[in-house]
């Protein structure tokens, strides 16, 4: 069974209008992972590539940011569940998730592109800022507060430092460092920020 | 006097070819940070920019991705003098200067631009991160490795994973982040880094 049939398979319970709107997404993010940036990006290239005519976007969509804001959305893995018994725990448990995220090759690819044209499209920045990114640093905000409340972290917790050093270590192990899975990276990060270089 | 003519100035006293050299890795950089893809990036492209002909630069660069790799290697600024008496100090010092080649916006841009497609280059990242990214790792690596000798830092330091940390934490501030500067940025990271979330 080829990609295109199991996918098929898969979508043949959805309503017509959900199947379209998850190819519309799709092409987008295989175009922008192939390569195309987001000035090249045009409405009927994704229409073609989606199977779709235009008006089918249109109709969801009025213009080209928004609607690749919304196929970022759809990149990114589900937020895992968190326990909220150790916050060393739901630390690894979310550096794992995202550590997913940042192998994915479309993902990093797709990530990169919208990322080096974000001074261009303000708007797609501020857009995929809140819709993708927020959540995600929030809850790991709120896991980082717990921490500081429960005495598993220091009580004066530069929370942005935190946050920073812990989104930006997996990002950059992922793109620089070894092929570690994920399960074994997290707890590496996880453990050394917790306990500090100075030991 | 206008930009063009105050760059003429103050490279009236080098040789010409290094102009020139220096004239097309600008030119590069430029069209790079315009937002073109490097398979859009001809050398007809960077040779009418540059104002010189197409056969100044295949004197110099027999191929695109040689070219690219040389103008991203003189993009980051050189690296920054190193005291030895501090580590502290030190990797201040060292990330203070990686800060200062984040935020500055055509840099952002052409790292983000080559960085997307660089799965798509896979010698052009490998020479890029041989010639640009390797050097700044292992100054990086010395200072870490100086501490767990003079016990400024712990002596089963996971040197990995605290450059992962420190690299990581600057590049994602800086992109996600306030808008601190470097010189208040860079202690905020090292001193948690090094005293740990626990305290």
């Amino acid at each position: 069974m080829s990609t295109r049939e199991s996918a098929t398979a898969r979508q043949a319970g959805r309503p017509r209008s959900e199947r379209a709107e998850r190819a519309i997404l799709e092409a987008t993010l295989d175009l922008i992972g192939e390569g195309m940036g987001i000035a090249e990006l045009s409405i009927e290239a994704i229409a073609s590539r989606a199977g779709v005519g235009k008006t089918t976007i249109y109709r969801r969509w009025s213009n080209k940011e928004d609607l690749v804001v919304d196929a970022l959305a759809v990149l990114r893995t589900p937020m895992p569940p968190i326990k909220g018994e150790s916050v060393r725990d739901d630390l690894i448990v979310m550096l794992t998730a995202m550590h997913a995220d940042a192998v994915d090759g479309r993902n990093r690819s797709v990530m990169h592109m919208a990322m080096g044209e974000s001074d261009r499209y303000p708007a797609l920045l501020a857009k995929f800022r809140c819709l993708v990114l927020e959540p995600r640093r929030e809850a790991l905000r709120a896991i980082l507060e717990r921490g500081m409340a429960t005495g598993e972290l220091r009580a004066d917790l530069d929370t942005e430092i935190a946050l920073a050093t812990l989104n930006g270590a997996v990002i950059w192990h992922c793109k620089w460092g070894g092929g570690e899975s994920g399960t074994v990276l997290a707890p590496r990060i996880v453990d050394q920020l917790m306990s500090g270089l100075t030991g």
